[in-house]
């Protein structure tokens, strides 16, 4: 059989001979790094990603934690059971916010004492992994300097240990200094056909 | 403190009153429903993005399994390793195929094969959850065709079944059966800096 043919070959150039040439070298060097990771816009996967990648890490026996800034502690989602079973340290140090939440100062504390507590595990060299959930949003609406984060990573972050940072609006500076980044964009949700959120899927 | 501030707030429209009305209407709907997702795109976290959704229905005591249609039985990734010790089933079909292998006839064959291997569990009724991984390539090079995809899944797959399909170039008739789909939309990636991939975060 032939190779696909040019009617079944999507169109989409998928690089470019100079950006190939950047990976093939890229695969052949030794330098491990930890990365920082950004998933964000409009779409669905941002947060399922990041854990995707914990489940693959937690496979090769990472030190992995997930922090959460907007989920309520008291939330108990597929995901906090999955991570309960599995003995994975998982943070919900928000308080359920969402754009309708009475009280928006408790919400800006506790996003600003979850990133206290990311920053002790961050610098503490006990982690290969760390997902920072949602953290774009405290970023964003500038409850937290996007500059002041950078800068302490910078300085703070072990040179090994990856970052997942998940949530929509990802400050140009953040996508700026992260290794990789992705925007979830949607192309059809539904939400949208009239279908309600299901169990084990959406949460 | 205020709402955040419109300077703060971005500028992006995230939904229509039109949307928005579908949205809430839904979300009152007590109709449960097995969904098709989709995860196309060129970028990061499709596959990633079905393992996050897969932990997420483990934890909470869900029927999960995975065919991956182009990975080779003999892969020891991360995530298999995480398969593994939860006792997740986690069938990898292909045969490592990348657009340089030498039997092409080898790769379609075994994709078929998956494919049938696929119908058994979806018709089965054993399954809440099902991740056909990498399935959107052969379905966009014409080694499966995608009309009898949609017509056996509409006619065989069990009314409350998920399944989750990724990989890049989605047939437009795979996107229009689908139930929510997401391009995720590279912005960038660290191979294009030189950084080779990292084990626990790219496999």
């Amino acid at each position: 059989m032939d190779r696909p043919s040019a009617s079944h070959t999507p169109a989409v150039p998928t690089t470019t001979p100079e950006a190939l040439a950047r990976r093939q070298a890229a695969r052949k060097q030794l330098v491990k790094k930890g990365l920082v990771l950004v998933n964000t816009g409009l779409g669905k996967g941002k947060t399922t990603a990041a854990f995707g990648v914990l489940f693959r890490a937690w496979g090769r026996g990472m030190r992995v934690c997930v922090i959460q800034f907007l989920k309520h502690q008291n939330g108990n989602w597929g995901e906090v059971r999955a991570a309960k079973k599995l003995g994975i340290e998982w943070l919900r140090m928000g308080d359920g916010f969402t754009w309708t939440s009475p009280d928006l100062d408790e919400t800006v504390a506790k996003a600003r004492h979850a990133w206290q507590q990311a920053q002790e595990r961050i610098a503490s060299g006990n982690y290969d992994l760390i997902v920072l959930d949602e953290f774009t949003y405290p970023l964003a609406y500038g409850w937290i300097p996007t500059d002041e984060v950078i800068a302490w990573l910078r300085e703070y972050k072990p040179p090994m240990l990856h970052l997942i940072i998940t949530g929509r609006y990802a400050p140009p500076a953040l996508v700026e200094f992260a290794d990789t980044v992705t925007d979830m964009t949607p192309v059809k949700h539904a939400f949208d056909a009239g279908i309600r959120a299901q169990p084990g899927i959406e949460f």
